[in-house]
């Protein structure tokens, strides 16, 4: 196992000097504390012990109601609450899935590049990773399908295919629909599930709402990962499964072995605030904020350091760019971080030797000026490796 | 992986005409909830969104120097609150334990019987599990020689000894303090971790306290794993390992993999409980609630049952209890749970074929007339039971 650049960063970014664009932090102005608070207050008011007490692993029942109404709220997609597995954030979503399907040297699809949390769960369970690219439709349905062409004339078959069709990670790419419906199609020849992760598909800045690939689903091959830690609060560490009924059986039993339930307290309050609705002022809240965050960060982008490239991203949290290939970004990063600005070099988010003079910013967490002036810092240090690496001559 | 049997009684347990004396729930008259509730509303509005934003994996650093202060102040153990780690309960601090220290087939020492979230752990990492015999002082040392020296002729080692040297589960019992030093001494001699899970050490109905096996622990070979489950509220799912720096490292790396890091407010919620010392009278409040508890089932088992035999424990959640040889268990379970009734079987316990006739009663979580009603149709089963097996003829 191998520590995760993004969690060692935690270690800089918790000095109150440093500027961090690393992590995947909501900025402390989006959470809804005091609606968090009376809701709480209520709660234990209404419940008493109950909100103390052991939960069923499968999680608080009227959590999986209100997680089964949110998803047809929002997306029109009809899951039983029967079939939904409340877990201790995402990222426990993405371990007991490796938990109960890999075994060492299993292969993993995934995009390249990937959200590199998911890359070292994947890692400590020694799979065997493969990876398809992708452009700014998404990921790449002809390499996939000859990827898997492939794997099958040598009689092999990935466990799973894992994804973010929705606003990615890092690249902020959305896939679109005729890419979606040729994932699910391939994949359904194949024979080989699908790992929806959607973090972020519901804080969606510009253009309208994308519809999961898990809407495709008529054959229940895509196993859907939500999360509530860029909506409401990632302290809460609550997420979902949404699967087929024997995936969701199979998971409660690693959940029962890994830490037999979630937070009984946190699955109250997350079921209030999407049953009182408050979710849904909440998520256009942020989606206001981000979105000027966003914005904010690119202009400032554009002006100070004109030669790094990047797009857009119609929501998430995460600038995706694009610097000289002169440049090499950890590099970049060892002098950022003795000017106390912190971001994650793109490199950690493939598994090959790609992304060498990308980076990813982080543009919810600081506040406005903190991302003017770590942009500032940033530049001086990019234009100095570029006068250095002979560019600017 | 198979379901925990404890854990499949949660779906009985839940019909509410069913009286559980199965699982190792606190009862709802023990939770500090008033307590519990301005300890919440002052945190959030003392410290905001830093409750619901993300925490490091090893812990709020509050928590950590609140746990390191409170094994000091119970136990006079001193312990560095950097070689602590903050666990989503004790469950996932043995999963953690065994992810860093087991590959299939590794061996594991335990004593038999033991606790069975702790074997079916063991089982899901595919551990060869073998067991040491204990009577009323706990462990038998010598055979913990023999199997070790028996090991090591055959170029084996175990991984672990895993021991509750502390109000066993679901034996009851306290290992003496020679056994204590004899089972430190013969670990440190075979060079072997001993992990010692200790849910129930702080609440100990009668006697003195009996200090920690971690606390004769002058070469780090003890990993102490905590909880605040039976103390304060399994709902929180807030537990902790204290051992040497290098596994506290391998198991936080472990941690970030598996859920990132714990629910913050939780984590904020025990620091304040413990550095407010209400921590301490709470313990006394648990103690005298479940000494009455304890004593109400044994009487009424003494006088309702006067064939079962069970030691009174000095602490924990449980009777242990033997019935005739010639009943079993699991069939007098089966016909309990059509009358309401729910206990755990004692073979459950057992890695070998051990314990059919024992079971094990909660008297925590049922009220006291529900402890009495559920003895009374538990009374009339074995009764049904001696007569058929010719016992009573």
């Amino acid at each position: 196992m191998r520590s995760s650049v993004v969690r060692d960063m935690f270690a800089v970014t918790s000095d109150p000097r440093t500027i961090s664009f690393a992590g995947g932090h909501p900025g402390p102005e989006a959470f809804p504390v005091d609606e968090l608070r009376s809701i709480t207050d209520a709660i234990i008011s209404k419940y008493g012990p109950a909100v103390f007490q052991y939960g069923s692993t499968e999680g608080h029942a009227p959590l999986r109601r209100n997680i089964s109404a949110l998803m047809q709220e929002t997306y029109g997609l009809l899951h039983d609450p029967e079939d939904i597995l409340v877990t201790s954030g995402s990222q426990q979503a993405l371990y007991l899935l490796c938990r109960v399907f890999l075994n060492p040297g299993d292969l993993v699809i995934t995009e390249n590049p990937t959200y590199l949390g998911a890359l070292n769960i994947f890692r400590s369970f020694l799979a065997d990773i493969r990876t398809v690219e992708q452009d700014e439709e998404g990921m790449n349905i002809s390499a996939l399908e000859e990827c898997l062409a492939e794997l099958a004339s040598g009689g092999q078959k990935p466990r799973f295919i894992y994804a973010i069709p929705s606003i990615h990670n890092p690249t902020g790419v959305t896939m679109s629909a005729e890419r979606r419906s040729g994932l699910y199609d391939v994949a359904d020849r194949y024979d080989i599930p699908v790992i929806e992760d959607d973090p972020y598909g519901m804080i969606r800045y510009d253009g309208l709402a994308v519809e999961p690939l898990k809407k495709l689903d008529a054959r229940g091959r895509v196993i859907y990962v939500g999360s509530f830690s860029k909506t409401v609060s990632p302290g809460l560490r609550t997420g979902w499964i949404a699967a087929q009924s024997d995936i969701i059986r199979k998971c409660t039993i690693a959940k029962q072995g890994d830490d037999a339930c979630s937070v009984t307290m946190a699955q109250f309050i997350i079921s209030d605030f999407i049953e009182s609705g408050a979710i849904y002022r909440q998520i256009e809240r942020v989606k206001e904020m981000y979105r000027e965050k966003r914005d904010i960060m690119a202009e400032a982008l554009r002006e100070m350091i004109p030669r790094a490239s990047f797009n857009i991203p119609g929501g998430g949290l995460f600038l995706w760019v694009a610097l000289p290939e002169e440049l090499n970004a950890m590099d970049l990063l060892k002098k950022c971080l003795e000017r106390h600005v912190a971001f994650v070099p793109g490199c950690n988010f493939y598994t090959d030797h790609g992304g060498a003079n990308m980076l990813r910013l982080n543009f919810s967490f600081p506040s406005r000026d903190r991302i003017h002036e770590g942009l500032v810092r940033m530049a001086e240090i990019v234009e100095a490796e570029l006068a250095r690496s002979g560019v600017l001559n």
